[in-house]
């Protein structure tokens, strides 16, 4: 049992503008405290602590300049505000964080007023931030917008995309670059090297000199060229001439712990500036926290810990997660195939395609976070006669979909894209769900869709995906660990656009795609154990659809209900239109595909959510009762 | 009449290896036989002259340096491929650019080994050049790959995240930045400004500079540091300081249309480049055919013209382009109420923002060619209670979609997206259609999706997304011109979620979603005429639908087709999804939900496209005949 730690300072701070009577000499105190309030909450709640921690006395110093929330804070990805939480009104809620109706993980704007743009992918803040600027002085309304982001954030082209644009207008907007040289896993990329080179090998300018640049600063028209003459002549570089070549002015790089930094430097731009500024702050990921600084990840995301040792609870696994058993698939298959590569967008680990790497050096890609250039990058290499495995979440494939369009899929290019994190995500809610890749891919011409019931199934699919080369083809499992089947050696190949019957019944079939199998299974006990004889079928694939299967199923049952963990659109859907247009649907068929509900929504465990969304044992059960016109009667029988 | 160019060295040159007899000094000529050809073509097809125009001395420079198809060229973009068609077998089919059966406008990997990657949206051949490079590399088989990219598709992120990549990796990439000061519209943003100052107040290096600083790549480990420290201490920039703190290495600003430069620069490279290279050329689009050169877009796209005085033939329209109704809407609305803000990615012109900057100059932005950033832009802007119109063609939104999903749609702002070029675009074929936007929209929870009818239909969704304030809209309109109906001077404010009926029938009901309405009232005609009284509606919302229509339709008629130019997943199978919820479909109703094909169709005039996907007068009627089982019998009484 932890003991809550002492917090006098940090007591006294309800709210932000609460900052204007702690002295500038007490804000490392705070600092501490804040720091151990923060650890402790997370060490009840797990989640991410690394950056977080890393981001303290930034998150203190912007508080206290600045005048939140007129001025706007925007903090990129959102995984490092536990600390603005904490000092924005939410302290007392702090320990419900990623909880079932507790705080989100993440800045969302529906929590508090202190968070005027809710991020959880990455590299949104510049855009966000430029549109509130933008306003600011279309309503001849001046305040200041302050967006911080961290260096993995800036391999992103959407981050590139804003700061072009902002460079070349004259808004009032302030970039904070947190630079900690480490995002979820160690960046990669030219920029990263960048500011690197910026941040290391030259001490850090010295106070002094900071304020001759400031001052400099301050007559800007007419001493820049001059300054940055100066600057080159003397040899070396002390601002990113790659920001000013875009456009801003560029201050840094500066300690990102140290008050007496932050608070000047923030304060003189907060008075002075003109048009977009951006402030190279470094700062240690895990900062404050010994166990974290220790740690290779630097807590980036943790499970309950204990405060004193460290040491994160880890539940006892009854299965590997899919993505081990992804990984290992993988592996195995580029064993025998030389032409395999992955690519990676910044989640090595996130994917297993670390395991990969480690197996396969040469044939692993992590290309940042940059979900674009990835599919792009895998097309090209598909060109050539590779087997790209473009791994990449659900969710972040929204970022790549052009691409997936218009590089892949039109041009019939054998990409593969093995898609974890599908479906309900659990405490990263709504912007991390996996709910869309089904519909988005299954419309595309040509490409084969699949989604894995558990765990041998994707197996099979990695094998699958591996054999099958005359076009693009996805396939989707959930976060998490398997349902414990029996793992063949190797997978086989399956037969494309071809489903099986796992169960045979009469009355009732139940289509499933992906994981919901084990809930149409316990589904179809229930449903015969109350005479209707039901059949469970695995549809493995959304796209080609088995259409034997389907006449098969729609011929010889009464009720036919699909199920999958995704949204409306999708697989469900293309079995109603595929039955429309065989006139199938007219002979009396009760047909219900199940899909996600038509909201977003917020964290909780997946298995809550997937009960909530009526795709579990008992809403398949009563969507069937419901279609019969007996409902009420399951519950008689359960009950 | 034109009369064919004489082209006698032309006619030498059947694939680019014939390039190789063809002395130094007599490129200047072939150059302009190329030149002559070209516009000679493009006078009789129409299609896009500027851009290519600008490259024909950069096509020839590299087919004559490099050894293509083993050494792989990309076009960015590819709208400037005609030159490099004609010098790669497709000369003789170049006047059936853009036909139907013709040439694509655009790279197309189907179509010749030259053509290693397709491309026509901007800003991917980076990505693929990385990828085939990294290819040869693990393939140990070493060649050059080649990207030509615009700066206009410089801003967009996904060339930056293939940069930031490439600069990180030692593959052997070169990169040629064709620098017109000019995408479709004069480029915008701080990249754009960054090159304009490397090309201009400053002269081109002289040839022998040039020597020197190439002589000192060769001994580039050793000098580069020295080289640079130089460069700066003298005051000037000779290469692209931005570039090469990305990795590259940066020669130029080089002269574009002078062998001289071109010729002894890529050989260089091509003998001795080691990791990734960026070649900066400054071209001027519409280079060497007077009438371009002297028009304001350069002749970037055109009609048929008259080689000699350059005027193009224009069509006479019968009615307005559904483009500039949507600007004039716009504009009216945005008189009223000055929170409407319009917001472009490079596409000022084609959306009609043009003529809304005009009218209201300090509430437009042109972001450059930046979808993701335009969109998370414009949802800054809706936070602070401004109404921004993002206006992005279907087929370039999808750039967007992960913003569109977690920066609009999860927070619930209200961003507007008219969506113009949704359905069939024609010429442009495949690559620019406009088919999935309703899919990937109406999946997502509480977007209002809508799609017009005709032009007056079109109004009134502007006012209803000026008026509707409570979270994301889009509305979808086709390329080209109205129908011609007569236009109110002001839209109304529709209903959200409710259809209108447009003829009442009794056994058939044609349920239209867009500008099938036309098609659809025609089916009826010949319905009725063959004794089905048919019911024809207009959903006009594919999101939230119009139940208590839906309903009525489905109950009180036989047969159920939904009509809509877009991809299946979306209006119609919503439709499915909610009667089969309803239990609507178990009482006989024959639904037929007609969409696009399942393939990526060819150019051709959209009214052939629209005929071949049965989305037509006769496919609809055909469809009714099939669903009632008496086909054959249009054909008879239609014969």
């Amino acid at each position: 049992m932890n003991t809550r730690p002492d917090t006098p300072l940090l007591d006294r701070v309800k709210i932000p503008a609460d900052l204007k009577q702690i002295e500038d000499r007490d804000m490392n105190q705070l600092a501490s405290e804040l720091r151990a309030e923060m650890v402790d909450a997370v060490s009840i709640t797990g989640g991410h602590l690394g950056a977080g921690l890393g981001v303290v006395e930034l998150t203190l110093a912007i508080h206290k300049v600045f005048d939140t929330p007129e001025d706007r804070l925007i903090f990129d990805v959102g995984h490092q505000c536990y600390p603005h939480k904490i000092l924005t009104g939410r302290r007392d809620r702090i320990r419900t964080l990623r909880q079932e109706d507790g705080l989100s993980g993440f800045t969302k704007r529906d929590e508090s007023e202190y968070d005027p743009f809710g991020a959880a992918h990455s590299s949104t803040s510049i855009s966000a931030g430029l549109g509130m600027a933008v306003a600011a002085q279309i309503k001849d309304r001046p305040r200041n917008v302050i967006a911080v982001i961290g260096d993995g954030a800036m391999s992103a082209g959407m981050a590139y995309e804003a700061l072009n644009n902002a460079g070349a207008l004259d808004a009032r907007l302030i970039v904070i670059l947190n630079d900690n040289d480490m995002s979820i896993a160690p960046p990669t990329g030219a920029m990263s090297a960048y500011l690197a080179r910026l941040a290391s090998g030259r001490t850090y300018m010295g106070f002094r000199e900071f304020g001759k640049k400031l001052t400099g600063y301050l007559g800007k028209a007419v001493d820049r060229a001059i300054t940055r003459a100066v600057e080159h002549a003397r040899g070396y570089v002390t601002g990113g001439t790659l920001f000013e070549e875009l456009g801003f002015y560029h201050i840094g790089p500066i300690d990102g712990h140290n008050f007496e930094h932050l608070l000047p430097v923030l304060r003189n731009v907060r008075d002075n500036a003109q048009g977009p500024v951006l402030i190279h702050v470094v700062t240690q990921k895990g900062k404050g926290y010994a166990p974290a600084e220790a740690a290779s990840d630097k807590y980036h995301g943790v499970s309950k810990f204990d405060v004193i040792t460290g040491a994160q609870s880890k539940a006892k696994a009854n299965a590997p997660s899919y993505t081990k058993v992804f990984a290992e698939a993988l592996i195995r298959e580029a064993d025998e195939d030389d032409r395999i590569v992955g690519v990676t967008a910044a989640m090595p680990s996130g994917t297993g395609l670390d395991l990969f790497k480690d197996a396969h050096p040469g044939r692993c890609f992590d290309v940042g976070i940059a979900e674009q250039h990835a599919v792009t990058f895998a097309a090209g290499l598909a060109t050539e006669g590779m087997k790209p495995f473009a791994a990449i979440y659900s969710t972040f494939l929204q970022r790549a979909y052009d691409q997936v369009v218009h590089d892949v899929a039109i041009q019939k290019l054998p990409v593969r894209f093995p898609i974890d994190r599908a479906g309900f995500v659990g405490a990263d809610g709504p912007t991390h769900a996996g709910s869309f890749d089904v519909t988005y891919l299954a419309t595309l011409p040509g490409f084969v869709v699949m989604a894995a019931a558990d765990e041998a199934e994707l197996k099979h699919m990695v094998r699958t995906a591996a054999a099958y080369d005359e076009g693009p083809c996805s396939f989707r499992y959930p976060r998490g660990e398997g349902v414990g089947v029996e793992l063949p050696e190797r997978g086989s190949v399956l037969e494309i656009g071809k489903g099986r019957i796992v169960r045979q019944g009469g009355k009732i079939a139940l289509l499933s795609l992906g994981t919901r199998l084990a809930d149409c299974l316990l589904a179809a006990e229930d449903l015969d154990a109350a005479g209707l004889a039901t059949t469970v079928a695995d549809a493995r694939f959304a796209k080609p659809l088995d259409t034997d299967l389907i006449v098969q199923l729609a011929r010889h049952h009464e009720v036919l209900v699909t199920v999958e963990e995704g949204a409306i659109g999708g697989f469900g859907d293309h079995v109603l239109h595929f039955l429309a247009h065989q006139g199938l649907l007219e002979n009396g068929l009760k047909v219900r595909p199940l899909v996600m509900p038509d909201v977003f929504m917020d964290q909780a465990k997946p298995e809550i959510m997937n009960s909530r969304a009526g795709l579990d044992r008992k809403g398949i059960v009563d969507t069937v009762f419901r279609a019969l016109g007996e409902s009420g009667k399951l519950t008689s029988t359960q009950a």
